[in-house]
């Protein structure tokens, strides 16, 4: 048995600090590093580069619409083009300084509003997996099971891994609770530490209405933007490795 | 005898055009290529070097402070750790999407305040050589004779190159008369040609007051911002051709 | 018989040059002034201004999205909120800068997208209607005959303005043809110029298929942004004025 | 006896927060509100504009160069200018915020390299001088005792106070240690609290050497961008009205 863990990292900028990614890179095995356009100054994302490579977690980049103001938290209508243009862009330029650290992107998550746009939005999902296969065919793509992201990538000839998420409640049809519902979020660190081993095993969990689901995932994804977030990352990670589940990353290395 | 004739170029953004990029692209052999910090946008940035890549024109990274309100012309009293990572930031996107179009940054050259901080400036010169070097000690870089960049980046082991300024009047000790003088631009594209050919051919040319000097020199920029200004590089590339001077990119091609 | 023309103006940003405010100014009784979320720095928001001022030109804000890459041309999702409290911070800034050169706002035009999105956004067209409001309800606003935003404002009583198109082409229904279209742009001055006649005078004009309809508005938006369009703008007020249309701003004076 | 204290507010921009506004509003008597170039988004701007009037703390203007990246710590040389724009701009939106909130900006402090390079930069200290004069000259400055920002805000007729720090050491000449040296910033806040009863009483406080020293000043600088900085500020407000000085804003009213 075998999983990966991921989250997001170097989503500082400036004199901004945003979780800790030291903590965090102790505990996953992937780390979605954020590439200056929603986040991330050049040197908050070597740093995070540094680091990882020092404990060979995987570097997988974490691109975004361009809007620091947003976070990259607001959809932008973004033109198809511009989009690869622009994902092209955050890609080389995480990539390069992965490689100046003895390390490289191995894989693409992208963030926030983009991620949520192309899970069904086929022309930004094109222009995104059009960045990937440009720049290098060999990169993975992590994304959310059943997106037109993960199948265009698939038809594409990349490699697509899918991800769960270790503290979200699932509806029936093993979609993601909507944030603004009651009880989208999980705050329990041992459930969900169970909940992820289940995962890991391919069990079914439980749905916010009882009934169980299947989520197949090659990776979790844990949040480290607060000391709550970082333990329950912890407790995670544990309680798999407690339960013999190996800790590895998905993507194949590419730094050679 | 052989020279470079080098230009600005991709320093458009968004909605604003700059400069004739296809145009100048017909005239020199090496690109200086915006990196998005002063200037230059991704989709213009990529086209930049796909039309450099199809005319065999070289691409090196005109890198830049991080400032698109002034265009990287003021200067901005980065710390040099700051500064090696952007620089190495604005160097990996632009050379990732140079590969993505078939060809590769080959050299270095920094633009507008940081050009000339790095004059004299020790710490912001030693700041980006050491992004040059830690991206890849195989770059060349490009500058201003007698610079403390270009000597520190001998030092560091890379090839440096120097450039002459095509339109520009030069005092009897060969340093570039301020702009605030006058006289410090020249607009005869006859006059600018003759110069250039005697550069080219190691010859002497006449400082401000008339006395010669010698300015030796890999490369001859000539600017694109203007209609006269395309239509003088075009004269100055008729007159080196004409003479025999051959014109090819001073540095080595990195694209394999 | 009295209508506005309104333009575009201060749309630069520090380097980049976009249109020509002088020669707008010398054509329309109205500038919509760039703000600097979308275009337009403080220098040349500030310029306009000056010139406006002295022309007597009436300054609108033209508010948008934070989208300097984008020229605010791309649909931001941006929460109601936020959007209120970024058209309050532009309104303000531009009205400051405006009041220090001798006029003041008197009227609000949102820009590309935000033009766009509020015909129909109820939400976002609330928040710029909020942000208005809450600076000053005696400010007017400009917008598109029948959108929500008009309905909005006049609900919230600011006063409503609306604008034709000079240079585009209608549906039968009033509407505006789609720019993918063919013969959505119209490009004859004197054509242009008749049509504003009409629409001046409160006489129906042709739509693309020939049938009569009435376009009533009380001011006509001219395009600065070539040298084509300066001379369409200066054909329309010439035309205007020689079959005796006064020319003047629709907004009430706020500077005192 | 009577003294202000004035500190940062409003400096987090988007996801990112830095210090805690609503805990420091219950501190001062006049809140430094960041105006958007060097941090501050108009949300984070309004909120504390809005909580500032509800306290009745005054609202000054804490203008900065434009650089998000570097949060305005980085000197830029900005033309005279382009910065006085730059500083209505800011001033203007702040103002204009503030003033739907039911309060008024009534004093300009700098910020961070600006609020550096206006204590000896001719230059600068005038371009910035020059940005409130021409808002409003009934506006104050706020600044450091003996610059050249003073000096030339007092020659233009504006109001000047003087600002000591709470948490700095000085040298015998009363001017600050620098942070590179050691012992340059105090820790116990006792210790803080005491010196800066003797600031408000006028009486001497010990410099770095251990001679005494006179620092006159109208307002004393409190930090709060961290927990233990909040306490400081909490136990000189404490101790200050425990010794009956009077804790209230430097700056005249302008919200009429």
């Amino acid at each position: 048995m075998r999983i990966d863990l991921n989250s997001d990292l170097a989503e500082g900028f400036g004199r901004w600090e945003l979780g800790d990614d030291s903590a965090l890179l102790g505990v996953v095995t992937s780390a979605n590093v954020a590439c200056g356009f929603h986040a991330g100054d050049p040197g908050v994302i070597r740093r995070a580069c540094a680091e990882a490579a020092a404990r060979t977690v995987a570097v997988g980049a974490q691109v975004g619409y361009r809007d620091l103001a947003g976070f990259g938290r607001r959809f932008i209508d973004v033109p198809p083009r511009e989009l690869t243009d622009e994902v092209l862009y955050q890609l080389a330029a995480l990539d390069g300084i992965a490689r100046v650290e003895g390390t490289a992107v191995t894989y693409v998550k992208p963030h926030g509003a983009l991620y949520n746009a192309i899970v069904r939005d086929e022309a930004q999902a094109a222009a995104v997996v059009e960045a990937v296969r440009a720049y290098d065919p060999a990169l993975a793509v992590l994304g959310l099971p059943g997106s037109t992201w993960l199948a265009q990538a698939a038809d594409a000839g990349l490699r697509v891994f899918r991800e769960a998420f270790a503290d979200r409640a699932y509806t029936p049809e093993a979609t993601l609770v909507s944030r603004r519902e009651p009880g989208a979020v999980l705050h329990d660190p041992e459930l969900i530490a169970r909940r992820c081993l289940r995962i890991a095993r391919g069990e079914p969990i439980d749905a916010v209405d009882g009934t169980e689901i299947a989520v197949s995932a090659e990776s979790i994804c844990v949040h480290g933007d607060s000391p709550g977030a970082v333990r329950i990352a912890e407790t995670v990670r544990d309680r798999l490795r407690a339960d013999g589940v190996e800790l590895a990353p998905f993507a194949p290395d590419r730094s050679r």
